[in-house]
């Protein structure tokens, strides 16, 4: 199904009835409001102005529409930072974070907290029990502009209290973060400071624990909200918009308070944002990388236990990039049917017309500013179409393949990269494409979720292994292929007794004896079983297990034990693509060769096949016969779906 | 006719009369004093020691040399900042900017308007009617180390104000701004922060108004030392100098305080600076770009109303740039005299000898530390005996071809790139060098001037086609190429209605229906009565005028209507230079083909030929019968003057 | 010897005693204790726990090893900043650099000098006497972390003090800053503020009395820990270890309050961090450039007036690095070697063991976290054979060859480069480089230090040169190369009377009339009795002198007056060699033409060759049957040592 966001605040009031008529005539079943109308529902301190809304509601709800309403809680209104200024958080140089724009709220302000709690009463005793209402965002975006984290005083007092929870005593708190090292010893919690601003590196389990706490205070922050939505508005679903490529908190932690995930699809944007070189980038600039979306789709899906919604899809350029291009034709439509295709329920686009005013006015919609129909809203018209005439699509079943994401092991590697170049989101974006281009359906799961039924589980690192993550990798009948730095870690950031893998070494008895990351330009070469080079980083293994490949000095690249394979270096793309060529036939699992720009999807019976590449891509033969959507040959930036024996 | 700048200050009182008198020797006639002498003119807090400087400006005017008089508030001194500390300017972070360099005042600090009235008015008021002192020049490069933005409370305070009196109430300034979007609505004016510091980008209106705010405040301190000037020293000129490249304020609207305007001409510091590509920028490391200099005075001739001097002219080395190379022998010479071509009354160099300590001890001067004469003062002494040969020089006329250079779009750019690299002033001198290369004059006007007599007018782009701008392009009888983005924003910083290219659709009959920015290494060609290919960005557009060029995909690149040429996209060389080589004709014009390095230019029967190139230039045999200056062969480094029928 | 780092705190009371006889067993003579154990010594404020500290102390002295005794001034515990947070330095943002690391500490905080008497007092009363106590090393890395300038009130009061010591009257301070230029006049010491946070530049003759205060703040700091030490612990020597690289403060000056110098050597962290090419760096990454650690060595052998040790060697790859690769086999024992062989006293490892937790666990230790032996740990091992079989080493003897280094010449050209690219401590590599390609060895000495005895002495620059060094420069029999820049300011950061080369005037009848600084891409041709190109910087001479090198314009490159010869730019590869194959042999020195890896060093009759290149080396006939170490052919992370008649 289609969805759009539409800001009826932004229009006249006598546009509303034929905006929503068109909507509907466009196939568009919910719409999401209000996520940023806080200055219009309470104009004052304590006035709330609920007519216009209500008569919003009114307009789209009696055209049929379905409504997402949003809490407004990410932007707080002037009057109420003036009156509570404490609310605004606090950079890493100490500086308050000012008014102007949005998020200007620290999620560890008392102030805020109340304030919030507040206004969602306010919006869900209004709509709560609304016939039109169907469900319910959650503020918008969080973490977005970088606002995870805050440092100010009462980011301090919190992160206090939450250290006497997580420690009981200051005793066990100097131990798991060895402040016995450069004497920095505390005698009680109130001693305790921010791990910031210091003159050099301060201990990495003080500034792991305070990306958990400030994980913890966005999770707190979305139960507080959802509680009292669940409270007032019963039988609607409660979720939130996430938004692609950050890891500023734990996106399966907060998934666990919603009904379902909803992420914000700009694949333009994250390509021009992503650390491609300028050659890989340059045949995506215009259609997105191929798999950039996706990667999100299967990641969401994850963090939405098997549920997630697109909240906002690109329909044409964005304003926030370094730049900003237009997709080529076609490209909304396709990107359209890949979320689906990967699963999601709805895709809503944003937004219905591009606003002519304001900070993203050259943030393409479905509409022009002069109510004219975009190329996107033409693209979303024929998907429309398409979706009418495809009838309700089958449910999307699990993948042979998992890769395992986890959100601590981000937080590790960005405090300790050891390497600059080490970075986590790239390393297991670099390990779904290449199984995507081998043909693969990959889930991306948490560290710790069952991995029972998958053929191959990839392990692209995981530094602290926790007790369950280890649970799911020995209970999984899959064969795994293990990246470097797994088991690093302790839980308190410090290396495991017996040295890495730590507890991995239940499964494979080696030691990770040193690690070296290699600059650009220094790379060592692999030979054996799978052959290429460690780009980034290596390491140096003692193991009685088997080895497999070597790297040119003799010592062991690859070693594997049963179904685990362990491979001990960043791969360039060469060896990363032998290791998958390895591992996943022996997960029993078959390959498809694929050109780079083409990627396949199955959802149920379906499998679809979409064209990133400025080549035409021919469907084998067999294939053909089972057509139900597009042609034998695939053009550039067009899809086919045929129908597959599951 | 020469002049230069002089620190008496600097220098003991027995060198006074033989630098005066050596001056004379020079040629010099005008002689530049007292800019930065404040904490010697008052010692201390209202005791005023104007000894040494009644009798500097008496040797310097009894040797015949007519005193340019400045008023020195550009370097107010410590005990004037220990006691009004509110005068220093607070940058975008809150932090007090400090004592130590110079322009450390805030332009909205009452502290500092007051005390500048009090100085100028004693330095006015002793030296007004002073024969010596020939004119006025005040303060000392406005905006210099981007000091036009400060942002403390009686910034606030003063913008605050001037919204005010721009918008009578705050409903029409939230309908400006937009401020509905991310519920930003104010209920007062009181209720208006400074659009810096916030979490993410603020209202791109909220932020124009903050730089036409500040650029007023400017023109309105320019203004207050005029007036004061004015009326202590009748039938003296008054002027400013202002710098090269600076666009933080608009020079147009100072300029009209003043009687002419002169700028300060740094043409190697310039080349360093300005974002030339390195092999481009390689060959006139040690020369300057040839368009350098000459873009800055067809600009400052405009912005005094045809009157302009170099009040500082580069005489050797300077000491700011990252890098600080010696010009080539010749250059100094030859920067004169192209200032003299392009319409300069007087060229003044900066400085008469290179000051041996502090800051600036690296910069060269016409004399060396040591009393001796550098390289560029012997340059300078071959100029004044040519300009003896030479005699009077005819007043320089109306180039045919004008460029459109608006300080409104440099700021609405500089907030909305939509792409990294839309550089305005960057555009501005690529289409200026292009029509230069073609052998043109180029006048570089103020949109809203008058563009009567032109034959060929280039208007690169103008995002806010004001009124009076788009008068002037209606009622102008030239051929107009005009660039993209041209009237695609409202005064209010908003699409138009009828989206772009606005107003402009009176005359081209299009809509602007998608735009793009294209990241380096992606490209569209364009076909067509021009071809080339659109780089950073392009335009689509939908129109029924004629299309005379389209991109690769059939979509208009040029739009025809009349004498009107609609340029869709930033052009590459090629393009450009196709695009000139119409409309230049196409406007009754002759192109002239010349070396890379070699630029023409008229001033009344006069025509001047620089060779920046590293290659001799020989001259059409016709020329030579009427060579006024120089050879046949011109040098690398040299010019030559021959004279035409006009 | 051998030593090592070790921190008993950081490990069971139960591994002491292990560990120590480990020590021994290994070679180890020297153990370097607490020197971040001041929450251990002190835990709670005037409460000393010495019990656990007297143990560790009997278990190492017990065992035989002779301790190395620390002030634990680097790491003030949190207690002590909560009372005393005016010891916290202060940013050039003017924002506290907060507690959580290390050297949180000004040295301009009344409050902090006082706590370091104490606790110095206390910790050298303790052990002054203790038998195990072979002496002391003072804090830790002074200036690591860019803790030299603090810019807080305490700091611009001391500095107000300092320059009333200089300068006695602010008319003197006036003149010396040039404070007329920019109507920066001051009226009394109370009026100087920090030179930072001004708009624009300050004047660079107050940064540099800034820089010069800060330097001697470091010393006075020093010298008051070291007077304590000499009063509690007399017979025991005082050090301090200085960190590489690091050019904040005069090492020379703070030298000479020591018994000796020690410095911490990391070859490969220095290696990714020092401006070389990528080219350049890559053969070396997993190496050290084969003069990086040399350089420092014959540096602080200087420093120590003759004597030095490595206070930390690195064992393996290190923590801090923007990449951190694994050094190659053999080349901690090479490093080992190489100190050895330009005359360390002692190599002492950091550290014993790699700790699990805190800042540093990435970095290597001789032992792993679980007590096995590293790579490293079984290279200290061989070299403690080899020590043991070579017995007593000669002692070092005074170079042919002497490069003077300047730490007032870093600052002066930190202060105003001219050119982006102008490094002075690069410079003075590079020059050591091409000496030691060509098999010279070299001694590192300051300006003023006596050249008696030296064959060549080499002057990068020394842009102000001081009468001592004038007179070292006048005194010497050797050749003596200068590179430009010399003699070109006075005491006060202002150019001489009669031009540069200043005081040099008198050897070299010239002047240096113009300079010019050379963007990449921009090189001017020498030729003559030396060849290659100038780039970075560039010099125009006039001079009576002989000139044997012109650039492409006939400008003198090179003159000569005697045995002084001035090279007027900064040379590239090839200039620069051509000037040491002119300047060595005039001096009377041989020439060894060696692989671009191989380096030589000789210790009294000793001669080491080592090999950092990836070839092996084969050493001529004549040398092999001298042979005391090594085998005749080099191979790469090898070395050989031959005996030479002296």
């Amino acid at each position: 199904m289609l969805g759009v966001c539409y800001y009826p605040e932004h229009w006249p009031e006598d546009w509303w009835a034929d905006d929503a008529t068109a909507m509907r005539a466009a196939g568009i079943t919910y719409v999401r409001i209000a996520e940023f109308a806080w200055s219009r529902i309470e104009p004052e301190p304590g006035r709330f102005d609920w007519a216009w809304l209500d008569r919003a509601i009114g307009v789209l709800g009696g055209a049929g529409l379905r409504v997402v309403m949003c809490t407004p809680t990410a932007t707080p209104p002037k009057w109420l930072i003036d009156r509570e200024p404490s609310i605004l958080p606090t950079d890493e140089n100490g500086r308050t974070r000012g008014f102007g724009s949005r998020r200007h709220t620290g999620f560890s302000s008392e102030a805020w907290i109340r304030e919030s709690r507040r206004i969602t009463e306010a919006v869900a005793g209004r709509y709560g029990d609304n016939q039109a209402v169907a469900g319910w965002q959650i503020d918008n975006e969080f973490g977005c502009h970088d606002t995870v984290l805050s440092y100010g005083p009462e980011d301090l007092r919190a992160f206090q209290a939450w250290l006497g929870r997580r420690y009981g005593s200051i005793g066990r708190l100097n131990e798991a973060w060895g402040t016995v090292f450069w004497s920095a010893e505390l005698r009680s919690f109130a001693e305790v400071s921010l791990p910031v601003g210091a003159v050099t590196e301060t201990a990495p389990a003080a500034r792991m624990d305070f990306r958990r706490f400030s994980s913890d205070q966005v999770r707190a922050y979305c139960r507080m909200q959802a509680d009292i939505l669940r409270a007032h508005s019963p039988g609607r679903f409660v979720t939130h918009n996430f938004m692609g490529r950050f890891t500023g908190f734990d996106h399966h932690a907060v998934g666990e308070e919603l009904d379902f995930a909803t992420w914000d699809s700009y694949p333009l944007g994250f390509t021009d944002q992503f650390p491609f070189g300028d050659a890989e980038r340059a045949p995506f600039i215009e259609t997105g990388h191929p798999d950039m979306a996706a990667f999100h789709h299967d990641l969401y899906r994850g963090i939405g236990r098997g549920r997630f919604w697109i909240m906002e899809q690109q329909p044409g350029p964005v304003n926030w990039a370094d730049w900003n291009p237009v997709p080529k034709p076609g490209m909304v439509r396709l990107w359209t049917w890949e979320a689906f295709a990967h699963g999601a329920e709805v895709v809503s686009y944003f937004r219905w017309r591009q606003c002519p005013f304001a900070q993203e006015q050259m943030h393409a919609g479905l509409h022009r500013p002069n109510r004219s129909v975009s190329a996107g809203g033409k693209e979303a018209l024929q998907v429309a179409a398409e979706l009418r005439s495809a009838g309700t699509l089958p449910a999307s079943t699990q993948a042979p393949v998992a890769l395992v994401f986890d959100y601590e092991a981000a937080w590790m590697l960005d405090i300790q990269p050891q390497g600059k170049d080490f970075n986590y989101i790239e390393m297991c974006f670099r390990w779904y494409e290449m199984a995507r281009r081998l043909g693969q359906d990959v889930d991306i799961v948490a560290s710790g979720a069952s991995l029972a039924g998958y053929r191959t589980v990839l392990a692209p690192t995981l530094p602290h292994l926790s007790e369950a993550g280890l649970a799911a990798l020995s209970a999984t009948e899959a064969t795994v292929l293990i990246g470097p730095r797994t088991g690093s870690r302790s839980v308190d950031f410090s290396i495991p007794d017996g040295l890495p893998p730590g507890p991995l070494r239940s499964m494979l008895p080696m030691q990770v004896v040193d690690v070296g990351s290699l600059r650009p330009g220094l790379s060592h070469p692999v030979t054996g079983k799978f052959a290429g080079r460690a780009i980034r980083w290596r390491e140096w293994i003692e193991t009685d297990a088997d080895v497999t490949a070597r790297f040119h000095d003799g010592s062991p690249a690859v070693v594997e034990g049963g179904r685990y394979v362990y491979l001990a270096c960043w791969p360039d793309a060469a060896l990363l693509e032998a290791a998958l060529r390895h591992v996943l036939p022996a997960g029993g699992l078959g390959l498809t060769e694929l050109p780079a720009g083409v990627r396949l999807r199955h959802r149920g019976e379906l499998c679809f096949a979409f064209n990133y590449g400025p080549e035409p891509w021919t469907l084998p033969d067999h294939l053909v016969r089972t057509l139900v959507m597009g042609h034998p040959v695939v053009e550039p930036q067009d899809f086919a779906c045929w129908r597959v024996a599951v």
